[in-house]
Formats: C-alpha cells, structure tokens, sequence
C-alpha cells in the first residue's frame, strides 16, 4: 500500500486516484458534523456545491433536510448549520440529509475517480485506519483546506491516520503529512489559521469536539455514482 | 516579520502579496540556474512562459541568448538548457538571457504583486536571508513545485531559510516548511519525486550542485515591471 496526501486543495485535479481510496478529511468540521448526524441517526447525506442546488432537491423533496454554512455561518431557511453540535446526542428515526459547504463539498467532488471514497475525521480516525487497512488499496488523503488553502488540521488528521497504519510508502506529501503530525501538538491546532477564524465566530466547543480522537467508530462512504453518502459501518 | 510559505502552486492566485517580498524557490534547477548564470557574468535574465515567446524575443533582439527546458530536456535550438553546470565556471562578458521552464517562469509569475521579487536556491540560502532581512517586510515563500504540485526540495528550502531567520510569527504552510527542513535531511532530498524524475534522466551532478548549501553570496531579484531580473549583490 502506497499514500500519498495531497496538501493543498488547488491541487486535487492533477493526482490520479484511479484504483485508489480517497480519503476526504474536514476536520473543521464538513466530516465531523456528518459522521455526527449519521450517527445520530440520519440514514444519509448528498453534498452539493450551491445553496440553490439544495432548495432544488428540497422543492422536489420536501422531507429533505437541509444543512450547510457559508463563511462558517448557517444558511437562511435550512434546517441545521454545519456544526455536529447540531447533532450530537440526538435520536433520528433516519432522514435524508442535503449539505452544502464551501470546503468540504470541493474536496469531496475532488476525490471523484477513486475507487472508493471514504470520509475521515479525527473522531473517526482509528476506525477510517482500520478500514482502508482492510481494504488494502493504496491512499489518496484530500485534505480539504480553507477556502482552497492548505489546512494545517486536516493535513495534521492525515498524518495521524498515517501514523496508524505504518505504511513503507509514502509520498513527498504524506511523509510532511506525518511529520504533521509527530511534531505538532494537537492543542495547538486551535491556533491554526481555521482554528482561530471558527474561535473569533464562539465556536470553541465545536472546536473541542471536533479534535477529539477516536471518539467514534463511524465510517461515512460517499458514492460517486448516486451522490449520496451514508454510514458503512 | 511574518512569513508564509504557499506550499503548493495551485494557491498561488489566492495569496495577497501586497507590500511583501515574494520568494521564489526552484533548486531543481531553475532559481539555481539563473544565480549560477549570472555569477558566471550574464547581465540580465527574461523568464518567458512560452518557447514561441522565447523566439519573438530572439528574433527582434538576434544577440538574446535562450535558455531552458520542456520535461526537464533542452529545447531544439535554445543555447542553453536549464542545467546550472551549463554556466558554472564560466565567465561570459554580460549578455541578456531568455529563459522558458515550466515550473519556474510559473511561480515567478506567481509572485506578481509583492513588492519585490527574490529567487532563493539552497545555494544563496543564507545570502537571501540576510538580505530579506535588512529589507525587513513580510515574507511570503513560493515554492516553484514540480508540475503544479507540491515540492518537497523547494519546501525544505523555504524551511531552511526560515530557520536563518527566526522569526516569530509564522502562518501554517511556514511552520509545515520549517519542519520539513528540521525532520527531513538534506541527503534524503535526492529521493523526492522531482529528484527520482532527474536521477531517472541522469542528472545526478546536477542534483548534488543545487543541493549544495551556502556556496554563493549571490542575491537574484526579478523586476515584474520590466520582466527582467539581474543579480543585486
């Protein structure tokens, strides 16, 4: 097994991810607050890049619920906002969740052509790891970044799913993905450049839930074909 | 001070370089090269994007000399290619010198908007840190990469500049960049993707002199005004 991660979402189009996972990380907090909802019970999601493209699914489907953020504040009309907060701790009987976010709805039509695509977080590392180890393909880590610009948590949550899974080859991205990792506290990545826009917004507590570790046993595969996402295991 | 290193090319369009000095790094071999060619006695270098433009220029101005690369091979016709042994030793009496390479000519183009434009290689390292210094503005860091993607070589070396300096404010690519050249040993570099593709056309030689550390006093700096860049001391 070969990883690689490709550190800046300007990036995505020109890496091959033919035959590969891709492992799409939003750390703050697109992939925290999916995992989140699916497992408190919404049965999947469907990410698309525009707010009209959400109220379309809507008209069409007025069960839809609808979630997403704009600049990290929540979007006029929907349902829910893009914290897991929203969703923690409840109980739906399913549910048909329509998302829109600017980071993590890019990064996630950016793994488009891999084998298979598998959401991570650092909730949900240990489990992600165990997973694509499983699986036993070779790793593409999309970090998805901040507002197409290198993210130091996502980057940092790729390093530490590395860690994870000891693999002999990584490339030049993965290897500075770890060294992430190694050397950076996670304490310190609520001073990162998202960590302290989301700290100037109040929203420390998200950001406490959002780098807690290993916290769930949740993997979120989105399908490419369908363009809905769900809860594998 | 402050400084940022852009770790990938694909964000190079959405960094403000306003008032700052832009850095342009590509020790495989491009910035390595000019530093080389001038020391060697060319007055003056032109980065183009295209080989048509190299030729347009030729063709209006016979004594302009050509240099370059496609796929790190020399271009039909061109004087030169991109091999800074084309001009180590040597010792020409001026000249004006057109240059098309890939990732080079795009990153110094990338810098447009900063308020001065300096080419750093691992071999005026030290010469760039003193001078971006003493010029006291905010830094931002671009590193060329190697066909749009991120570089581990032009990383290292904006990490080691970084350490010359010892700044205290660092955005998160320049903190990433910092311990890349702390973690990663200078020796290892030749195994980056970029350093396999030269090893792989048997530039070896190569390799080794960009990698070289320290061996020139020479600072480079490009006038996006004019298009032409010359040594400055």
């Amino acid at each position: 097994m070969r990883a690689e991660v490709i550190l800046s979402p300007g990036e995505f189009s020109l890496h091959d991810l033919t035959g590969k996972t891709g492992i799409v990380i939003d750390v703050f907090r697109f992939t925290t607050t999916i995992l989140t909802a699916l497992e408190a019970g919404i049965e999947r999601f469907c990410p698309v890049a525009e707010i009209e493209d959400a109220w379309a699914l809507k008209n069409s489907h007025p069960d839809f619920l609808l979630a997403g953020e704009r600049q990290a504040l929540n979007i006029s009309g929907f349902d829910f906002g893009n914290s897991p907060l929203d969703h923690y701790g409840k109980e739906y009987a399913g549910g048909d969740l329509v998302c829109s976010t600017t980071n993590g709805t890019r990064a996630i039509h950016g793994a488009r052509g891999a084998q298979e695509i598998v959401l991570a977080s650092m909730r949900s590392a240990a489990a992600v790891a165990a997973y694509v180890k499983e699986q036993g393909r070779d790793l593409v880590f999309l970090p998805a970044g901040l507002a197409g610009k290198f993210s130091l948590e996502d980057t940092w949550c790729a390093g530490f799913i590395l860690s994870l899974l000891e693999l002999e080859e990584l490339g030049d991205g993965a290897k500075v993905a770890l060294l992430t990792y190694e050397q950076i506290s996670r304490e310190d990545l609520v001073h990162s450049a998202h960590g302290k826009r989301l700290q100037g917004l109040g929203l420390l507590e998200d950001l406490d839930f959002c780098l807690e570790l290993n916290a769930s046993s949740g993997v979120v595969i989105w399908d490419q074909n369908s363009g809905w996402g769900a809860l594998k295991r």
